[in-house]
C-alpha cells in the first residue's frame, strides 16, 4: 500500500474544522484506495504568532517542504489585523509560498447545476461557467523589491512596492496555462495591463512568444478593467486566464463570487518540484468560527486537487469529487448555498457515509 | 450673459459622434439657460498621432489649460495597439490627466429603474445601486518612478513598474472622498491591500487620519479582493469608494458593468484649481465607430457634471439630466440598453425635442 506524508495546516477562524472534514475525507477516500496518510499538524498564522511570535515557524516550513503534499485551512482574523506587516498572519501565508517556491495558483471557478440559484447573476449568464484563473503566486507586487515607508524631497512620507517580471518568471507561469487550457477547452485569455505599464509590456511580450509552443491553444489578451467587466457581463466566453500576483488575487475572487459559491471553491498551487499547496479559496471568516457552519466542501474540494496534481492519484480524487456532487444532488447544504427545498446539515458525516464502497 | 470656453477632445473611434451629440445638448441647454460657450476642437490620442506623430500635442494641452473645462471622446484603436509607449493613444490620456493635474475621477455608478433589466445581475441584487467610486488618478503605478526595462542579476530581462503614495497625495484624495460621501449617503469605503502592500498600509493610516475631520462619515476599509467580490455579491451595500489609481481602474469597470449600461456612465476629474476632465466611462469601440450605433448619454451626461462641478451651473445641469431621463421614461433606446417593448431609435435629435422650452 502506498503511503504518503501530509502536512496539515489549519490556520485560523473556520481553518481547524474545515481541515478536520478534509483530514477525515482524505483518510477515508484513501483507505478504499489502498493509500495511507500519514498527517504531520503544523501551526501557521494567527495560530503560529499566539503560539510562537512568529506567522511562519521554520519548523513548519521545513516540516512542509519534507512532506508530499500541504493542506492549508485558512489564516487571518481581526485580532491581528494592526499587527505589524512581519507580524501579520498573511505575512506567513506569504512565506509558506515563496519557501515551497509554489509559483502557479490554479483557481478553478464554475457553476455546478445543482447551485447555479446560488449565483447573483441571472441564471442565463451564470449557468454553464467553467473557467479557471492561473494566477503567478511568487512574483510581482507582493515581493518586489524596492519596498517600504521613506520620505520625498519635500519631506513628505511615502509607501512604495514594486511590481516587477523576469521573462523566466512570465515563461514558466505562461507554460502551465497553456497546459491547463490544453487540458480543458483550448483558450487561453491572458490578463494584464499593457495599455500603461511596462511589467506588463513584457508579460505580454513573454506569453506570446511562449505561444508558439502551443499551436493548439487559442491566445487572446485583455487589459485588466475589462477583464472585470467582462467576468460579470458573460464569464462564459472564458475558459483559462493567465495573470499576474496582483491582478489573480483581484479577479479569481470575483470569479469565485460569479459562481456564488465561494464556500465551494478549491485552489491549487504549484513549484517547478516539491510538495504543492492547496487550500480553499475562502478566507477564514471569523464571525461563524467554531459555530459548526462554515462550507467544508471547499477544502474538501481541496483534497481532491491535493490527490490529483500533488499525488497524482487520480482514482482517489475523483472518488471525493463524486461523493461531493452525491452529496449535493441528495439536497445537503451548509447555509451558504442553501436555499428552500434542500436538506440543510453539517455535511461530514454525509461525506463518509457516501464514500463507503 | 455668461460666457465659457470648453475645449471638446473627440479623440478615436466613436468619440467623435458622441461628443457631436453632447456639443448640441450643451448648446441648447445653455441657450436656454443664459449661457453661451466657445468650442475649441483639438486633437488627442490616436487622432493627433496620426495627424501630429504625439498622442498629446502641446497645444493641445495649453488650450485644454486655458478653457473653462474640457469634454473628451474616447481615445485608443486597435490601429495603435502595438505602438510603442511613448506613442500609444493611451499615453495622450495620462499626460493629459496629469498636464490639468485632476487627480480626483468620480465615477458614479447608479443603476436607473427604467434600465435595471439591462443588469446581468438578478434584479433584486441590482435595482437601488446607487454608489460613487472616488478613484486617485495622477498618481500610483501609473506614474510612478522607476519604471521601466532592464536586466536581473542572471541577465534576464525584467519589466517593473513603482506603485507609490505619499501621504499629500492620500489626504487630498481623501478629502474629496469624505466631501463627496457628505453629500450622499455618510458612508465611504476605503479599499486597499494593507495586508500585503505597504504603499496600501500608509493609503489605510492617511485616510484613517483624515476621517478625524468629517466625524459625520461613516468609515469602513476592505482588501480590493473582496471589493471585487463584495460588488457582484451585494453591491448595494456600498455608497462612496476610494480608492488608489489601479484599484479604482479596475473596479470602476466592474461597478459600471454591474449597472448593465456602461454607455450611460459618466465621470469627472478634478484637481485644486483650473478646468476638470470630463469623459464617458466607456472606451472607443472602434468595431460600431461611425455606425450610429453608440450610446451618447455617457457622454451627454459627462457634460452635465461638466456643468455642475465644472461650471457651477447647476440648472442647466438639471436640465440635461432630466432630459436624459424623460428620453428613457419614453422608451427610447440605443441598441446596447434595448429590450423588447422599447422604441429604438439614436437619441440626438429627442433630447433636442425635449429641452425645448
Ligand atoms: C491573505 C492574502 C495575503 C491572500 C493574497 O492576497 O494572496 C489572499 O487574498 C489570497 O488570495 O490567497
Ligand atoms: C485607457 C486607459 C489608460 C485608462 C486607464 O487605465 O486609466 C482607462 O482604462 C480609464 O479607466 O480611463
Amino acid at each position: 500500500s502506498k503511503r504518503y506524508t501530509i502536512t496539515l495546516l489549519p490556520g485560523d477562524g473556520i481553518g481547524p474544522e474545515v481541515i478536520s472534514v478534509a483530514k477525515n475525507v482524505l483518510e477515508l477516500a484513501g483507505s478504499l484506495e489502498g493509500i495511507e496518510f500519514l498527517f504531520k499538524d503544523m501551526p501557521v498564522g494567527g495560530a503560529a504568532l499566539d503560539l510562537t511570535g512568529i506567522p511562519l515557524p521554520e519548523e513548519t516550513l521545513s516540516i512542509a517542504k519534507q512532506s508530499d503534499a500541504v493542506l492549508l485551512g485558512a489564516i487571518g482574523g481581526y485580532k491581528w489585523d494592526n499587527n505589524e506587516k512581519h507580524l501579520k498572519p498573511e505575512t506567513g501565508l506569504l512565506q509558506l509560498r515563496e519557501g515551497l517556491k509554489v509559483f502557479a495558483n490554479l483557481r478553478p471557478a464554475s457553476v455546478l447545476p445543482q447551485l447555479v440559484d446560488a449565483s447573483t447573476l441571472k441564471k442565463e449568464i451564470a449557468e454553464g461557467v467553467d473557467l479557471m484563473v492561473v494566477r503567478e503566486l511568487t512574483g510581482g507586487i507582493y515581493f518586489g523589491k524596492p519596498r517600504g515607508f521613506s520620505t520625498n524631497e519635500n519631506g513628505e512620507e511615502i509607501g512604495f512596492n514594486t511590481e516587477v517580471y523576469a521573462s523566466y518568471e512570465i515563461d514558466r507561469i505562461a507554460r502551465i496555462a497553456f497546459e491547463s487550457a490544453q487540458k480543458r477547452r483550448g483558450k487561453l485569455c491572458s490578463v494584464d495591463k499593457a495599455n500603461v505599464l511596462e511589467a506588463s509590456m513584457l508579460w505580454r511580450r513573454r506569453v506570446m512568444a511562449i505561444a508558439s509552443e502551443y499551436p493548439d491553444v487559442e491566445l487572446s489578451h485583455m487589459y485588466v478593467d475589462n477583464a472585470a467587466m467582462q467576468l460579470v457581463r458573460n464569464p462564459k466566453q472564458f475558459d483559462t486566464i493567465v495573470t499576474n500576483n496582483i491582478f489573480g488575487d483581484i479577479l479569481s475572487d470575483e470569479a469565485s463570487m460569479i459562481t456564488g459559491s465561494i464556500g465551494m471553491l478549491p485552489s491549487a498551487s504549484l513549484g517547478e518540484s516539491g510538495p504543492g499547496l492547496f487550500e480553499p479559496i475562502h478566507g477564514s471568516a471569523p464571525d461563524i468560527a467554531g459555530q459548526d457552519k462554515a462550507n467544508p466542501l471547499a477544502t474538501v474540494l481541496s483534497a481532491a486537487m491535493l490527490l490529483r496534481y500533488g499525488l497524482g492519484e487520480e482514482e482517489a480524487a475523483q472518488r471525493i469529487e463524486t461523493a461531493v456532487l452525491d452529496a449535493l444532488n441528495r439536497g445537503f447544504r451548509t447555509g451558504d448555498i442553501y436555499s428552500a427545498g434542500n436538506v440543510c446539515t453539517f455535511l461530514v458525516n454525509f461525506f463518509i457515509y457516501i464514500l463507503l464502497p
